[in-house]
C-alpha cells in the first residue's frame, strides 16, 4: 500500500483543515522550531497493523522532511507494547500531526483487528469472512484494505462491481407484477459480461427460484442457522452462497460450517473499534 | 443543521465517487426510471437520532427531483419501529444513494445514542459528557454535531480552539529542561487572550503545580477514582478539571460523583457502533 | 440522464475556466446585458442525439436564469435540420456558453452515431457492440453514456468492474514461469466473487487453454474472420466470446456472423468525430 | 512542457478516479508486488508525437517510484515502431496506469499528426494552420499544445484572448438596429489596448463592410475558393485573414494558395484520430 | 455580475473554511434558532460600490434561507448612510457570514471608489485609468471587476491576453546578443494574430527604436512628465501610449495632460484601502 | 514557515489559474528554454520581510526544478536596496511566475511592515498590537502569519477561537428582552471550557455590567482615550480589556498609554499596502 490514491491525499487535507493542523498554539506557544524528536509508535493492545503507510503520509504532508519508517509489515500480529514505526524530526510537527496519523492508524488497524477476529474463528472451515458497502463515507478504500489485512475479502467495492439485488429491488419490480425469476433473468440478460447476478432471499422457496433462475449467487439474508443448512441442500454447489445479517462472533463458526462460501459482517466497518495505540516523543 | 458547510457536501460528493453511484448496474436494468416510490427511514434499536439532513442531503445530491420529509426532530429518541422520514420519488434515485444515506444516519445516530448513554448514566451529577478529536478522519464536524445531538459537550473542535499542554508537550520541554511550571507560565503568556489553558497531569502532584500555575483546566489523565477525589480536594475550584482516559459505562458515575467537571470518551467517535437503521421502499 | 454525477459538473466547471467564460470581452464589450434571446440547437448532419442534459447543465452553470428545453429524447435520430433543444434568456449568457455546451453535445452525439452505425451494421445477428476503456480522461462517464444512447453495450466502467487477463499480465507471469492456465486458476481463485474473469488469447491454442482453465470470457484480439470462427467451435458455448482489435465497418458484419457475443470497438470513444450541431440565436 | 499546469494534475487525478486505478483486481489477484519490469512505449503507425511529459507524469501519479524516460523529444516524427520510452519499475503499477496514459498520449499523438499532415499540405504557401476553441472539454491546454507540437498555430486559447465578432453576435446587435459597421467600431472602441479585433464574414459586402470599419482580423466563413480570391483582393493587405469552415486536406491546399493568413481546422481537435501507440512489458 | 464564476463560489467556500462559520460558538450559544431579523448593509464613507452580488452569494451558500436585496446598482456613489442592500432571515446565520461577505464587499467597494477618484482626476484627458496583474492571489476576477465598477478600464487579465515585453524579457534576450528591435520583431512574428505586443521601455531612445520595429502599445515605465511628452511626440500616434509606474493622485492629471492613452495604477489593487461599511441588524 | 498548509497551495494554484501561467505568450514566444537566469528578489523600500516560503513554493509549483535561496530570515528589516533571495533556473520559468511571487511577497512584508510600525509607536507600554478577522478572503492564514512576523499577536483565526459578543449580538438578545448581563451569563455557561468570552461594550455603564457579569475580555469599541482611562479604572484587572476601532498610528501611543492589553486594528489586514519589492533577472 506504499502508493495511495489521490482520494486519500484529499482526505488528509480534509482532516489537516478540520482539525487547523497549522493553527495549533499549543505547538506555536511552546515547542521551539528546533526541538527534534522521535516519535515511537507503540501498539498498547493485541490485534492486526494496518494503515502505517496512511499514518507516514499524514506526517509528511504536514512536514516533509520528517522521516518515517516502518518497522513492521502491514498486516502483522501486534501485541501490547509492538514497537510499529517511527517519526523523526521537528518536535513541533510531530505533535501537530499526531492525531490525525492516529485516527487513521487505530481505526484501520481496528478493522483490521476485528476481522482477523472473525478470520480465526471460522478457520478450517471454507467461508471467506467479507466486508460490505456500510464503510464510513470517504473511507470504502481504506476500510476495505483494512479488511484484506486482517484476513478478510472485499465485497463488491461499489455498486458497480456487480448486480446485487436486495429486497428493496425486488418490492420494487413486484410493484409492477414482476416476479423473481423474471427479475433474475432481466438482471442476466441486461448485465454487463463482466460482472455476476446476486440475487437476496430470506426463504427457502426463495433460494429454490434464485437458483432455478440462474443468480450467480445467493445471499441467505438473516437466516437460522438450520435454514441455511438446508438452502446449501438446494443449492448444491449450483452458486456461490453468502450468509448475510445478524451474524457475530458467537454464531459464526456455526454459520461456516453450513459449507456457506461467504459470511459478511456489516459490523467490520459500519462499527469499527479504535485499536490502542499510542506515539511516544523521545529526545536523545 | 439544516444548513451544512462546504466541506460535508464535499464529503458527500466522495461517497458518491467512492461507491459510483452513477455506475449502478443493478438499479439501471432492473429499475425503469417511471417507478416512483416511497421511502421509509425506520429505526430497527432504540437511541438517539442525528443526521437526518445529512441523509436527505445525499438524497437531493444524488437526484435533486427527491423530496425528503424529517418525521422527527434531530436528537429525537427512537425506538424500534420509529418512522424517522421518507423520501419519495424515482425508486432507481432512492436504491443508488440508498447505502451512502443510510452510511451517514446510522453513524451518526450511534455516536447521539452512545452518548446520551453516557449522559444519562451521569444524570445529576454537575459533569459533563465531552467528545475528543478522536473523530474518523474528514467527520470532525459531523461526529460532534451527533454528540451535541445525544445531549454531550464538545470539547476542543480542533487544535486552534485551546491550548492543551499533553505529556509529549511536557517531555519534549523537559528535554531542554523547561519544569512543568515554567511550561504553564509560557503557555499563558504566550496565548491569544481568548482561549484557555489546559493540562494533563497524571499525579496529584502534577495536579498541584498545575493549578499553583494558573492553569485554567487539569486533565486528570487515567487516574483512579480514589485518586481523582484527591485531585478535586487540591483544586478546590481554582480550575476546570477534566476526567480522561480508561473510563468506561461501568466507571463513569463514580467518576461523576467525585465531582469533575467534565469527563471526556474518546470511544463515543473512535469506536463508534452504528444504530441500525433501514430503508424500506413501499409502493402504492 | 437528468441527473449527471458530480464529476460531471467538475468537469464543466474545467471547461469553464480553461474558456475563461467570465472574461469574454466580445459579450462584455458589445451585447447588453437586456438583449433576450433564443437559441435554438440544430442538427446539420444525420446520427444519434446523445448529451442534452450536459449542455443543459453548461448552460445552467453560466447563467442559472438561462431556461432550456429539450425537444428530443436521447438517443433519437437526427437528421440536418432536426430541432434538438432551446435554451431562453440573456444573449450574453448563451453566447458565452455556446462552445463549451456544443463541445459536450457533438462530441457525446457523435459517439452516439458512430456507435449506432456500428449496431446497425451487425442487426440479426446475436453480437452486441461495445466499447472500451480508451476514452478521453475525464470523459469516462459521458463516452460510455453515449455509447449507450447509439445502442452500444458498456464492456468494463473501469478497473474494477472484473478482471481481464491481458498479453502483458501473461508475459509478467511467464517470466516467473507461471503458465497460462495457472495464471487464469489463479485469477479465478482470488477474483471477488461478483466479478468474472476475461482473458486476451490470440491463437486458438490459446482459446483452448483459457477455455479449458474455467475462464468466462475470452476476448479473440486480432483474430482473422476464419480463425475466429474455428474458436467458436473450441468455445462450443462454454465461455462469452468478444472479439476485439482492428475491427471496422467494413469488416464488423463479418466478425459478427461467426457468432460472437461481443464486438469491441476502441475508436467509438479514442478516434470520435464530433457530429455537426449549430445553435442559432434568435431574436422576436 | 516538462512542468505541466495544475489542472493538467486534476484531470489526471479525475482520470485514476473514474478508471479506479487503485482497485484494479486484475493486478491484485495476480501481479507479485516483487515483479519488476520494463515498459517500452512503442508507435504501430506513423504520426508526430506528443504527450510523453504527461505519460510520465500520470505513471508517477499512480506510483512515484517508476522512472519514465523519453527517447524522443516532443514534436519528433514517429514510424511504425519508433520507440517512443520506457517506464521501469513495479508491473504491477505500470499495468494500472497503462491504459491512462496511453489514452493522453495517443489522443495528443493523433492530434499532432493530423495537425501535421495539414501543415505540410500547404507547405510553401504563407498560411498558417490554426486550431479552434472546438477541444474535448478540460483538455483544451493539451489539445492547442499537441497542434502546435504538429506544427500548427493556435488560435485563441479561450474567450478572453480576442474580440472574435461571429454571426450570433451580429444578429444580436442587428435585433437592435445596430448594423455591422458599428459593431467593429463599438468593439474597436472598448476592447481592451491589447487584445485585437476579429470578425466573421460570409459575403464579400462583408468583407468590404469590415476591412472599411478597421477590424484587424477578418474571418471568412464557408466561403468558395474563388470567392475567397476576391476577398483577398478587396482586403489588400488591409487586415489579416483567416479562412474557416469545412476545409479538409483536399482543398486546404487550394485554400492556402488564395493567399490567406491562417486556416482554422476545427477537426483538428473535434475529430480527433488516436495515434495507435502499444506499451509492451519486458522481463530481464 | 449576477452570475458568478465558479472560481468565486470556490473563494467563497476557501473563506468559509478559514472562518470556521459553522463552528461559531458565539452564535450556537446565544442566538436561539427562531430569531428573525433583517440586516442592512450600510455605507460609513463615501465611494463607489462594487460586490453586492458576492455579499449575497456569501449568505446564501452560509444559509439558503436568507433572503437579500440589493438597494443600489452596482456601480452607484455611496455617501456615509446610504443604504446598499439587506438580507432578511435567520439571525444566527446572519451573524456567522456578516464577517466574510462584508470582507468582499469592502475589499472590492474600496478598489471601485478608489479607481473613480483617479478617473475623477483625469476627467476631460482622453487617458483611460487601468489597473495591473498586481492583485490579490485568489482575487482577479473580483479585484478587475471593482476596477471597471469605478470607471476604470481592464489591462491584460492575465498573461494570455496579450504580449508585454518587460525589462527582465529584454534582459534575458540581451543575455543572447538579441536586440530590442528584433526582440519586438520576433514578438510579433510570434504572436497569435488576435493579440497586440506592447514593450516597457524607460528613455526616449527605447521609444523610437519600439515604435519603429512595429511595437502597438509602448509603456513609458517611470518616466517624468516632460519625458513623457517627448514620447508623445516621437510616437506621434502610431502606438497606444501607457504610462506606468510611480504614478499617484498628485501626478496623474499632469500624466493625462500628456496626450497618453492608459495610465495603469498598480496601487488599485495592491495597496488596497477598503470601504467603511457595516452591516446593522435590527428586529422588528 | 517553511511548510504550508494545504489551504495556501490551493490558493497558489488558484493564482497560477486566474493568471494563466502557462499560456504566457511573450515567454512562449521570446524566451528559448535554454537560457538560465539568476532572479534577485529585492527590497525598494524599508519594512518587514514575510512570504518568501511562498514565494519560493510559488516558484516551484510552476517549474519544480527551480532552485530558491532566501538571503534573510521571516521577520527581517529590510530597506531598499536589501537581498531577500533569488530564484536560479530556466527564465522563462521565472519570468512565468514572477507576477504571483511578488504579490504574495508584497502584501506580506506590506502587513508585516504596517504591524511593525504600530509596533514600535506603544513600545514599552504593555498593549499588544492585534488583527482581526478583516482579512482578504482566502488569506487568513498568510494574513496572520505576516501580522506575527511584523511583531503583533493574532486575536482569533476564526469564529470557533473563541465567544465574542458584538453589537448585533447585543441586539438580537435584547430584541428577545435579554439584558446584556443575562448574554454575558448565558455564554459563559454555553461556552466549551477551552474558550473564553469577550463582550463589545461602547459606554462605561457597559464595562461595569460586562466586568460585573464575569467576562474575560472586555472590548472597548470607538471610545474616546479619556473614557477609556476610566474604563480601566472599573475594571481594575478583573478583565483583559482591547482597544478597538479607529485607532490610528496618531492615536495609537495614546491608547496604550490608558494601560489596555490589546489594541486591535483592522487596517492591518483590510487596507494593506504592498511594500515594494521587485525581481532583477541577471545573466552570467
Amino acid at each position: 500500500m506504499s502508493q495511495l490514491p489521490p482520494e486519500v491525499y484529499q482526505l488528509i487535507d480534509a482532516a489537516i483543515a478540520e482539525d487547523q493542523t497549522f493553527n495549533d498554539p499549543t505547538s506555536q506557544v511552546l515547542i521551539p522550531a528546533e526541538i527534534i524528536g522521535v516519535g515511537m509508535l507503540r501498539a498498547k493492545a493485541s490485534g492486526i497493523l494496518a494503515g502505517m503507510d496512511v499514518a507516514g503520509a499524514v506526517f509528511h504532508r504536514v512536514d516533509q522532511d520528517l522521516e518515517v519508517q516502518a518497522l513492521l509489515a502491514e498486516g502483522a500480529a501486534l501485541a501490547p507494547g509492538s514497537e510499529i514505526g517511527t517519526v523523526t524530526g521537528s518536535a513541533g510537527s510531530i505533535l501537530r500531526a499526531e492525531r490525525i496519523a492516529l485516527n487513521f492508524l487505530q481505526r484501520m488497524s481496528g478493522i483490521a483487528s476485528d476481522t482477523n477476529t472473525y478470520v480465526r474463528a471460522v478457520a478450517g472451515c471454507g467461508a471467506r469472512i467479507v466486508d460490505t458497502r456500510k464503510t464510513a463515507p470517504g473511507h470504502r478504500y481504506l476500510d476495505k484494505y483494512a479488511v484484506r489485512m486482517g484476513g478478510g475479502h472485499n465485497h463488491r467495492m461499489n455498486l458497480a462491481d456487480g448486480i446485487l439485488i436486495k429486497d428493496n429491488h425486488i418490492e420494487a419490480l413486484r410493484s409492477q407484477e414482476v416476479g423473481l425469476k423474471e427479475v433474475i433473468q432481466r438482471a442476466l440478460a441486461g448485465a454487463s459480461h463482466t460482472i455476476k447476478v446476486e440475487v437476496e432471499v430470506e426463504t427457502l422457496e426463495g433460494v429454490r427460484e434464485a437458483v432455478d433462475a440462474g443468480a450467480h449467487i445467493i445471499m441467505l439474508d438473516n437466516m437460522a442457522v438450520d435454514t441455511m443448512r438446508e438452502a446449501m441442500q438446494i443449492v448444491k454447489g449450483r452458486a456461490v452462497v453468502e450468509a448475510s445479517g445478524g451474524i457475530d462472533l458467537e454464531t459464526v463458526r456455526a454459520v461456516a460450517e453450513t459449507g456457506v462460501d461467504l459470511i459478511s459482517i456489516g459490523g467490520l466497518t459500519h462499527s469499527t473499534r479504535a485499536l490502542d495505540i499510542s506515539l511516544d516523543l523521545e529526545f536523545t
